[in-house]
């Protein structure tokens, strides 16, 4: 009884195959199943995690929300989001975003820091077309900082 | 008819009342209902959001997996992520992390550049000791950049 349904209908056509989503679920895989273009029968995995972490019927409900365009992209985000909640059950991947903020903080410092030292360093200098050439180049490096 | 259940009980009592999570479920708030710490009656779009991403029944066996001490710092990241899939359905809280990973690569590209022309200035300096002295200070600004 446990072979019925839609994975052995698959193995049985030899060709058809429910996708990794319905072989879960174990319901049968529709021709137009709105998992099977994301979630190959051969990566059971990349459902799993993301069902654990959503829930097969919001991710459904979010795939149907979005155009076919768009679906892939939302598949590796939810994705990448499931494993790192899985990984990291407290912060999922908010921790990754803590921690890149804390790295631009300190980017951002330490570029102040060298920036300051730059303009201290070309004050001092005694050419002065080299000191205004440097110091355009300079500018335009603290234009592209604070425009990030 | 629809005034039955917790929300009413809650009201008669003048002090007892459901929880956002509880409310939104149509369920008894229990004593030790595990969303209650969480999600006060008086935020309901807090747990309606994480609700409609994760889903309640996820979210309660993701608290239930963990600590105490750790649930409130779980609730808030999984908030934080429940709203940003809201706000951008396609990339959700990833696309922070893709554009903060794009400004870790800018900083770091800048402050090669800028790390560039202070050794270039530095050779150029007359003054051997001052010279000394910032040339050592900015071995460990290149050393905190690449412990990031």
């Amino acid at each position: 009884m446990r072979e019925g349904g839609a994975a052995a209908a698959g193995r049985k056509n030899g060709v058809l195959s429910p996708c990794a989503a319905c072989k879960l679920l174990r319901r049968r895989c529709a021709q137009d199943c709105v998992f099977a273009p994301y979630f190959p029968a051969d990566e059971p995995h990349k459902f799993a995690n993301v069902h654990k972490v959503f829930g097969a019927s919001n991710v459904n409900k979010m795939l149907q929300e979005l155009g076919e365009q768009q679906r892939s992209d939302a598949v590796s985000s939810m994705v990448y989001e499931a494993n790192a909640r899985i990984r990291d059950p407290v912060y999922g991947c908010v921790g990754a975003i803590s921690s890149l903020q804390q790295q631009v903080d300190s980017l951002r410092a330490q570029l102040a820091v060298a920036q300051a030292e730059l303009v201290q360093l070309r004050m001092r200098e005694p050419n002065s077309s080299t000191h205004l050439a440097s110091s355009n180049h300079q500018a335009n490096v603290g234009e592209s900082l604070w425009s990030c």
